[in-house]
């Protein structure tokens, strides 16, 4: 047996467990902030609720694995919750009527198409006030660390994070957003902007959290971008060759849009998407961090996608 | 000639003047805010320029009022710039089609009815979280300073704040919220939420930043909560007395609504903005501030709007 393979056998049988456990402590603690929202209409408590109560979680835990042991394990969860409630605001925000119009989410009616347009909107806002409140609250960090956090938080729900890839990708670039006019450019801009912000968020809280040097940050950050290109890639792949059922949300939603998998075709985005989870691994291995339950996490997640791909491209006679 | 109308006519010779100052000086420094946009799309960037051109900048001038000369001038229009977006982002969210629908707003078409609704979305997002990151990159503050100023700002818009007034004014109050079935208490807590907490918002933060007592901070949110009620029971006559032209906003908004005016009458809705105008002078002078430019700024907020009010009343037959 090849080593990695082995490596990779004997990551898979202890990650499931850590990540799951992780998972259960984070719900407790979603919960917890939660109930602290009252007197806030109980309607808004509900869908906040709602929208919170599932999900893959694969942020916040990638937010603890940067963190490790040695960071404040109070801190790390609370600061999890937070970049959670953000990532549940901007799925809220890009399913939302006027946007990707999407009804189902995670397998379950979208906020909107469940509590109403108005009430989904607010509830977005609610939750992304609640997640920097949360961070500006944080004790035990010294006032750097604070303000670092609360910066990323509203960094990258931002101008130059997800709303500005929302922007892009439904309306498009103007002249003076694309002074060059090269598709991959824009491509890669929007899936930076909508995909990889909130896992470069999730990578750089957990440095922060953690203490980490400048240049350890910045191999970290690379990691979180490579791991959000080559995650958009695969969306995309799933959202061309799955139905809804399978894939728990609206499908087909990419259809006339500028993705990697339009624009330069199946072959080739699942040659480029596995080359960027490569950089991103050599990144996290030159950071120093223990890769094995980052490199688990990363296959649980891409390997099911991936491995169905060949298969499908050449079912659906997909080009 | 009695004194306080002396005290009026003299306050109302400088005031303007000074008012019309600072909103040039805070029109430059939102100016500058918004140039550091890009590269945000260029869309968003147009859109949250259009949004924050115009604007009565009463919360900017009331917290730069009550943070007075002695602190420091350029924390105070930066975080006067923070408030007026956080007021901007919620105009644009209240007049969405799924909430007002409002086509109008200051004489000039709305952000969606302009940009499209979800470049609108995307833009009040856009704008409160620059304006967190405006309090939270604000230089020469003690630490808890600046935690104090992100936490006004993050609460205002959220649960306990805008978020919650909305939501209770579009979609009413279930039996959770309202143990009381009281309508007084129903429109006091739809006001406070809607229209006192950027009020109070904007007084609680001139007091954090002139570093006042907790004493004078309290009396100082009892001013900003009562001014906050008169302003919305003004706000509901203009709705329902004037005409969308004269108004610069659409009118008749409120019909079918639980306003002050809609279960007190006109009359009782006057009788009451005027004794919550009182209670907030009262409060201010309690608090040791010097009164006359708040009173010339309340006295031309209102004057021309109370002023008309029993004429229009007898005209409409509203009772």
């Amino acid at each position: 047996m090849h080593q990695s393979a082995i490596d990779k056998a004997k990551a898979a049988a202890w990650h499931p467990d850590a990540q799951a456990g992780f998972a259960r402590q984070l719900d407790l603690r979603i919960a917890h902030h939660l109930s602290q929202l009252s007197p806030a209409p109980a309607r808004l408590v509900e869908a906040a609720r709602d929208a919170m109560s599932s999900g893959k979680r694969l942020r916040p835990y990638l937010l603890h694995l940067v963190a490790g042991d040695a960071a404040d394990g109070e801190a790390v969860l609370d600061m999890a919750v937070a970049l959670e409630m953000v990532h549940t605001a901007s799925l809220i925000v890009d399913d939302l009527p006027s946007m990707d119009n999407a009804t189902l989410r995670r397998g379950r009616p979208t906020t909107h198409a469940r509590f109403g347009e108005a009430t989904a909107i607010l509830t977005a806002i609610g939750l992304l006030n609640h997640a920097i409140s949360i961070a500006n609250g944080l004790e035990g960090m010294d006032d750097g660390q604070r303000g670092a956090l609360v910066s990323i938080l509203s960094g990258v729900m931002g101008w130059q994070g997800l709303v500005a890839g929302q922007e892009l990708d439904l309306n498009g670039f103007s002249d003076e957003d694309d002074a060059s006019g090269d598709a991959l450019g824009r491509v890669t801009r929007i899936n930076a902007l909508k995909t990889g912000a909130l896992l470069c968020a999730a990578v750089e809280a957990g440095a922060i959290l953690a203490g980490c040097t400048d240049d350890k940050r910045s191999l970290l950050r690379r990691f979180g971008e490579d791991l959000g290109q080559a995650f958009q890639i695969a969306d995309d792949l799933i959202d061309l060759l799955s139905d809804s059922a399978t894939a728990g949300k609206d499908c087909g939603q990419d259809i006339g849009k500028e993705t990697y998998l339009a624009v330069y075709g199946a072959d080739e985005a699942l040659r480029r998407c596995r080359a960027l989870l490569a950089s991103a691994d050599e990144a996290l291995v030159s950071a120093g961090l223990t890769p094995d339950p980052f490199r688990s996490m990363i296959d649980a997640i891409f390997a099911p996608m991936l491995d169905r791909v060949p298969q499908a491209v050449q079912k659906a006679g997909v080009a």
